[in-house]
């Protein structure tokens, strides 16, 4: 059960209400009345609880489960312990996420500005907003309807914030136009000058950063990350990217739509990334490179050279996966025969 | 000496005061009454200063060094110059800790509560807690005794922070329980969202990340590192577990006590550390690993399958040292072959 | 053209004057009274604006640039579009940074301090600063003349900041002292304890941090970068280094003058670089090592071993770049070999 300190709880819902919401299949015989409180991980949920298994390393968590319900792919429904009421589909963990979403949603707006924010005359906010103590928002800034912005965050002229955004306590946004329904977590750093200089023994020679950052709808962005302004293009994120903790987002670096940039990866400047592209955590990636569409990055991979749409590369440098995992195998052998 | 204008210094002590705190023994002739000063490391130590030797790499420094006293393991005591007095532990840097300790305590809390702090009504306050200026307290927090609150730091509602915690200026923290004398320094991020979602062309569906963060006694985090709220599980940090900076601990991941985290560790979802695991600086480990008690992962290495207790691993895919090292040696030399 | 929410203007300059400022030779036919407006990227350059070619990848872009001049190399030159003002400099990358300079001159000081900054009555503050909200200043602080500090950035007691200093918004600076003209981007933290303990199973003892961290004139560091103070020895920046943005040095460290720190880059406790070192993006160095003047560390390479003047280095354990690539070339030689 969710820790009643944090999380709000709606339902409960019925089996047949889960299904209907997730688009899952009821299996068998179960109860669509079933009546089920709560999402919960497979080792602790209770019978008034649903859970999902997604990953075949969990299977014999699954079939010790005391879960009530469970969303599982077809394939796997079989190994479920005997009187799990099972939702059936092609993608339980999506089908969970929504589920999950039905019994926590996310907490309301409280709308009102703290009497400690500093909010600059010449700004525009939207209706309906949520602004916390001690914000600073400067000259010009625009921010939609229904936004929330946490404490201590600064928001500095001219910045352009779209309608529902969730931006974090302690954030830092400058030089960047953000679209709708944008969540930036607390500690993120917008807009700052890229890392630009002619460098020169005698002194380096700084390169005025003029560009901006714009970012799509429906982005993330973890905690901590860093985007830095274009130098004179701009730097681009995506519709619907996923940018996790402490990432480095260098100048002029585009990402395209629904890209997953996990944690502690760094992109250099100028880099451009299509749609789908996913990089694992700690990945590199070299500046003024190509990566093509649903390209797929190892984590802890450092990638040098373009990749083409789809490629799926791992290694420092990076290469083909097959060919990394080959390499692998084959020095792994040569050490060992050394020792005979 | 250090600079007064940052530390204050108690002392000075005998020679025998501090061989009686740290457990140290003096050798030979030296004079129990030597009056030292400060703590000081061995190039700059001059005759009222204690140093120590721990590491091989400094013993031309010890053998040059003007300090007064040292602590040494026996093994090395022969290699000190004439005249330097000498604490001889088989622990010579533990016994400096304390030692330094000793001359430098920590500065003293300042209880009160700055005037432009914002602390909710119904949050709870331990006794003689220093709570520093523009600090956001939110709803139903509790703070222990004799806690140090940093400026522009905001903590959520609902958090509990144990008695003696010391946490620094523009810090985050949300859905956690802390434990007794944490330490938390600038500009970490603890509570917020995992990075979960279920992956989808069409739009990544978010989970609602409804688990918190457990933190145990006596741990330290190091400035700007993020600790992300558990998925449904928590994520739970052990007793005495020690993190450096920028350091992303994901969700659902656990560290078992005494745990040592350098800098820039990346330890992804679902990844379970037993106790006195150490992981160097930049090391990732994937997710929904296992990693035995006490092992430990060299610096910069990626570690994508279960560690065993003891184990100590090395490179990407991270392997077992004495492999890694094997390996390095064949490639090399025939790499070197290749030229001839 | 730079977007004017964000981006005052300054100009227009005739081609001559660009010339006259940056040092640069206009080649043949070109009318020195061009008039220019502003800088912009060769591909979306108009016949107003100066662009630049630095880097081969982009003849193309050069080749079909509208650009009205640009900054180029004398061999690049014959490569330019028919029409294009040249401008010919040996170094074509810096020519333009201070053109850029010229049309985009850093935002004007407002000097000032805000009603809602909290400054010690014992802090000191030069002449021309720019104070934003809710900044706090501790006891004994020293501020430089011409200084802007930027919003909820607090600087407790003791520290001294030179003059010329630009400081972002949400930075905590503590155990410094910081010379002239210096950038602190947003997020950074300097100051806090080094990561200094004697581990022990039964709980690790804490060594008190009591060096500082010294920064020399005119260094850059960037957003949410972290450099920890000295344990006993001061951590040392030297004048006119560049730091990029998720940035760790550890305590002890010392960067010579004009090093390049690129993004996500870790430096070990200790290690200290001479002048003129760059380390790439990701790179990391051990505790304890010497770093000749002018050697490169290529990104995302794990160096171990000191590394002689001038050295180049690549991968893990970092080598010579020529013998890293030579082993890569072996490795793949030998990985297709097996295949047939």
């Amino acid at each position: 059960m969710a820790d009643p300190r944090f999380f709000a709880a709606a339902g409960p819902f019925t089996l047949s209400e889960l299904a209907e919401r997730t688009g899952a299949e009821i299996a068998g015989a179960a109860d669509p009345a079933l009546v089920l409180r709560d999402v919960a991980p497979l080792e602790t949920a209770g019978p008034d609880c649903v859970a999902f298994l997604d990953n075949r390393k969990y299977v014999d968590a699954f079939a010790r489960s005391r879960a009530g319900a469970a969303f599982v792919h077809p394939d796997l429904a079989s190994l479920a312990p005997p009187g799990m009421a099972l939702l059936l589909s092609p993608l339980p963990y999506k089908a969970y996420a929504v589920a999950a979403q039905a019994f926590h949603p996310p907490p309301p707006l409280r709308p009102g500005i703290a009497p400690t924010a500093l909010i600059d005359p010449s700004a525009r906010l939207g209706a309906e907003c949520e602004i916390a103590a001690h914000v600073v928002i400067g000259a010009g800034v625009e921010i939609g309807d229904d936004c929330r912005i946490g404490a201590n965050t600064v928001i500095d002229d001219g910045v352009v914030v779209g309608k529902g955004a969730r931006i974090g306590p302690n954030v830092t946004l400058s030089h960047c136009l953000i679209g709708a329904r944008v969540t930036i977590y607390t500690g993120v750093r917008i807009g700052q000058d890229g890392f630009g200089f002619a460098p020169d023994p005698s002194g380096h020679v700084k390169v005025p950063q003029i560009g901006r950052v714009l970012i799509g709808d429906d982005v993330e962005i973890g905690a901590n990350s860093t985007i830095d302004r274009g130098a004179g293009p701009d730097t681009v994120i995506g519709d619907g990217t996923m940018i996790d903790n402490l990432v480095q987002i260098g100048h002029n670096v585009t990402l395209g739509r629904r890209c997953v940039i996990v944690a502690q990866v760094g992109i250099s400047g100028s880099t451009k990334l299509d749609d789908f592209v996913m990089v694992g955590g700690q990945g590199g990636l070299a500046g003024h490179l190509t990566i093509g569409k649903g390209a797929r990055v190892a984590a802890h991979s450092g990638v040098m050279r373009d990749i083409p749409p789809g490629g799926t590369v791992c290694g420092f440098p990076a290469m083909p996966s097959k060919e990394f995992w080959r390499q692998v195998a084959v020095v792994q052998r040569l050490a060992r025969k050394k020792d005979t």
